[in-house]
């Protein structure tokens, strides 16, 4: 089957450009300087490629991605980059045999890892942008009372999520510096050999982390594609053209099928107008006729991803490539079994 | 169990919120005046419910949609108010046993209706909004194709999508009054007796259908509830406070459970200052804790309701409501046993 007979919309993925990604990822970050965020592609199979490149740990925002990688036998070492307080879920991390970190940034969700038998936890350090994090003037202390309850603390975490997407280089550099410097102190008082932090835009830019990590980079999309990172576009969706006229046309992949929060999809050689929820309207360049096919190429990777069941793996970037394989989208949803 | 008790995010739905607003388009629209339209919520329990108050038809953006209704014997007059040249998602709606009817606007979509032995259909016309949908003076020449080729039409539809928003009401009436006078010009050419057309915002406005297509009134979201309508918000999600410091609170309910293309959510005596894959920041009035629940409310409740698996119904608006019931968002997706 080839991408145009898809049943629409579809996720596709270009297994070169993904190839290429994972590739020059791995070269620039080998083994454990990389730790894979799956919360971007959510799916397992494409974790084991990441796996079989020498990255045996995973990081993800979920107890439920997580989870489904521990069944899947990617638990070598899991990190939870986020808080819970949730007693099943993290009970059920830690009963799950796999190696399983949990970030912690306060005294309630230090509580919650003991009470759930979670035994390692990292610091989560504020850096810079307003989401979770204790102040690094605090990690020490925090550090103490989380070996004072008996978990071991292996090092710190510190997300520099305002500074990934910024798409100057040097600015980018300079509020990365910035963080990491908050970071470094914090970890100084924590102790431990972890250092977690980065994403995508600081891959090479994070010179404090001991791990990176990086999920975007696998399949990128149109925002991280302004910083001028060596990654390709590997990820497209499928759409079919369902109304055409010489002002506009529309194609059957809308809200539903795409993260807006980056704002509108592109499609090649057009313009995109507005999405409805089953629809995208656009003006093409060259004239289409309904039922043709076209790519549409989100503007946010990760909640985009959610929307979908699977991706279709093709052997080229085209419409005409060969669908040759499928990867369920499988760490979706937050509960286990869903 | 409690609203509070649930594993978050959630979808939450208030039943007596919920009653009400049925009971009141109900009153409205008597019987086959409405059409529901189930691409708000996408549940055959939820259809149900409107079916037993007398809407017997429905209408849904996808095949799947419809086929879902169709299993759950809720098939008695499904219309597809949108265009498919999908064989064989069309082909599995003409022999699910219901009786299906589907839009079309060009010839290409007419020969996918009768290639698929799909009996009988609406002309679309468009209306003002630049998406799908014949130019109204070609209404009349489609139909004659339609029925040249065995089809029967029933009717017209038109959208009035450019209007359903427009928060002034006498400009959205404006706005309907111009679309549906080009409808009523369509329809004379077209003959048949369905004019299908409106939604939420058009229900007590558009005087022109014969049915109107409403779907979101049933659930409401923060964008339509700026229009006065007469609609409480029956739906929120249920999230869980992970982080909070003097500045700032984040709770787990993020990109991947809402739909951002109206905005950010509203959190109750709050200030929402920006969504991450699986966070809210926000600003409450009065002191958090880790470990609280908050009620997040979506901007817009279509593709929000998309992400998740299911609804629970809850006796009462409160963080304190019992869970009375679980209906699962069945009909979302696009491939049947998805």
């Amino acid at each position: 089957m080839r991408v145009a007979d898809l049943p629409t919309p579809a996720l596709v993925v270009d297994t070169a450009a993904l190839t290429h990604n994972l590739d020059t990822m791995t070269a620039a970050l080998p083994g454990a300087r990389l730790r894979p965020h799956v919360k971007a592609h959510k799916c397992t199979a494409l974790a084991r490629e990441q796996a079989l490149r020498g990255h045996g740990g995973f990081t993800g925002a979920t107890p439920r991605e997580l989870l489904g990688l521990a069944r899947e036998g990617l638990g070598e070492d899991l990190l939870l980059a986020n808080q819970s307080v949730d007693d099943a879920r993290l009970r059920a991390l830690a009963t799950s045999g796999a190696r399983v970190t949990v970030a912690v940034d306060s005294e309630a969700t230090i509580d919650a890892a003991v009470r759930a038998g979670i035994g390692e936890v990292l610091i989560d350090v504020n850096v810079g942008m307003p989401r979770c994090g204790v102040p690094a003037d605090q990690a020490g202390t925090l550090a103490d009372l989380a070996r004072a309850r008996g978990l071991t603390v292996r090092g710190t975490m510190g997300y520099e999520g305002h500074a990934v997407g910024v798409s100057d280089r040097a600015e980018r550099t300079k509020l990365t510096a910035q963080s990491m410097a908050v970071l470094a102190r914090a970890a100084e008082a924590v102790g431990g050999d972890v250092v977690s932090a980065g994403g995508t835009g600081t891959y090479d830019i994070n010179e404090t982390a001991t791990e990176i990590q990086a999920g975007s980079y696998a399949l990128m999309d149109t925002a991280y594609a302004e910083l001028g990172l060596p990654f390709r576009h590997a990820l497209a969706i499928v759409a079919t053209v369902i109304h055409a006229n010489p002002r506009w046309s529309v194609a059957d992949c809308g809200l539903k099928a795409l993260a807006m929060d980056h704002g509108n999809p592109t499609i090649a050689d057009a313009r995109v107008l507005f999405c409805s929820d089953e629809h995208v309207t656009f003006t093409p360049e060259t004239p289409v006729a309904v039922g043709d096919r076209v790519l549409v190429r989100p503007a946010h990777v990760d909640p985009t991803v959610a929307y979908h069941e699977a991706f279709h793996l093709a052997d080229g970037a085209g419409l005409d490539a060969e669908v040759v394989d499928r990867w369920a989208v499988d760490l979706r949803g937050w509960n286990d079994g869903e």
